[in-house]
């Protein structure tokens, strides 16, 4: 069974996308509303919650584990392989890397999220690991998670947020965006506006799920195939369950989870 | 000694107004920054967080509780009041609400504050006691959090969001505005200019201050005034310590703190 957790709703994109591609698959989600946002925490919070998360997944059943949250998979994915090490784990950074370096052809490549990814360096690095000469040009967007959970979209607030955001990216002409933050593909069209048509867009979860795809064709079905999907909050409130059947396309049961010792 | 708490850095606005009265006062701070923000989290789970709060601040010498969140003193009062039965409790709201009834002229008053303190109904049901025939107007501001602690204060876009929070506010003719979350006195000067000269803010962590103040007066001075200050984090980061430095006009040593049975 597939485990996939994240600091809160923005992974509901990564398990929208499994839905769609894989569709009979068997999945459980965590979403860590109760001490979300992990992005503005310190690597050592964000390592103990990780581990807790992944733990509660494993106890109720979880065999593979993605993490969808960009900040999660930026700072704690060496400590969740030493704590799981013989339990499969896919992460969101390196599919996006990999997209972005196919995609781009003038080797400028931007990246948008949270202030915790940003600072962890961890996306200019395994960009230059595979394209050492590409001009990686980062900013972090803080702002953008509340104004998306605020259901802001398409708010003129959002558009001039994004425009100061999204300035400095532009003015280095790069030809490829990397949405490093779950929520912003929820931003995409006005993003992709600001920015230019030529500007790629590219999106974690999709390519997250490509390879997890890639990477069950040669699993039995057996094992991961089925019909449980639950979905797990820490936290569960009114806004909660709204914005989870806005991102989902439908109403499904929100489930309490009690994480960590104490949670 | 006194303890003061907050969900993260917003109670430093009372700490500061501690400081300012109470110049020889001993007290201890807790930012629960692992955790932040509390106000769009459900009272069960701010309830629980505020009882590890305020055992973390009795356990290291407290005898006297300062409550600096608006979220936790609109849902979490009772069950403190509970759990700590001979713990003297100051929540921010009833000297806020105290205020705004002594201020008012045309009965028409004004709160702004997180999604749980509008949500728990709390400032109408205070202010309703006190001045029955009052005409309260209320609206949930979950962004000026996050721009305040992006540091976005004398930006446009605050404006502009500030500007759409309080057009319905502005239209209710009140005379009285309550501001109901500790962030936003740091926005004062912009929601002044936007309400209007005539009308009065009214700022909780002032009013409670003045109240511990009238209260510390019939307290033999050996116990509460000392040396001792100390400032307690859950989660430190550099925007932590950047952030308690501008809004206490000064550096002080952040420490950090384990909350809870896993914290």
């Amino acid at each position: 069974m597939i485990g996939i957790f994240d600091s809160g709703l923005g992974g509901l994109t990564v398990a929208r996308e499994v839905r769609r591609r894989l569709p009979d698959a068997a999945f459980l989600y965590l979403g860590d509303t109760a001490r979300l946002p992990y992005g503005s925490k310190s690597p050592a919070t964000i390592i103990r919650y990780a581990i807790q998360d992944a733990e509660f997944l494993i106890a109720h059943g979880a065999t593979v584990l993605v993490v969808a949250c960009n900040t999660v998979s930026s700072v704690a994915i060496p400590a969740l392989r030493e704590q799981f090490p013989t339990t499969p784990l896919f992460e969101v950074i390196t599919p996006a890397v990999e997209a972005a370096v196919r995609t781009t052809r003038t080797k400028r490549i931007g990246v948008i999220g949270t202030r915790a990814t940003m600072a962890s360096g961890i996306y200019e690095t395994m960009i230059h690991e595979q394209a050492p000469r590409a001009t990686v040009v980062t900013h972090a967007c803080p702002l953008l998670v509340p104004l998306i959970e605020e259901g802001w979209q398409k708010k003129p607030e959002t558009g001039l947020v994004l425009r100061r955001y999204l300035s400095p990216l532009k003015a280095k002409t790069i030809d490829t965006l990397i949405l490093g933050c779950t929520h912003y593909p929820l931003l995409r069209t006005k993003i992709q506006r600001r920015m230019g048509r030529s500007v790629h867009l590219i999106d974690p979860a999709v390519e997250t799920v490509k390879k997890l795809a890639a990477s069950l064709a040669n699993v039995p079905a057996t094992q991961w195939q089925g019909i449980t999907q639950h979905y797990f909050f820490t936290d569960v409130t009114e806004k909660t369950t709204e914005l989870a059947r806005a991102w989902l396309g439908e109403s499904v049961k929100l489930e309490s989870a009690q994480v960590g010792p104490n949670d």
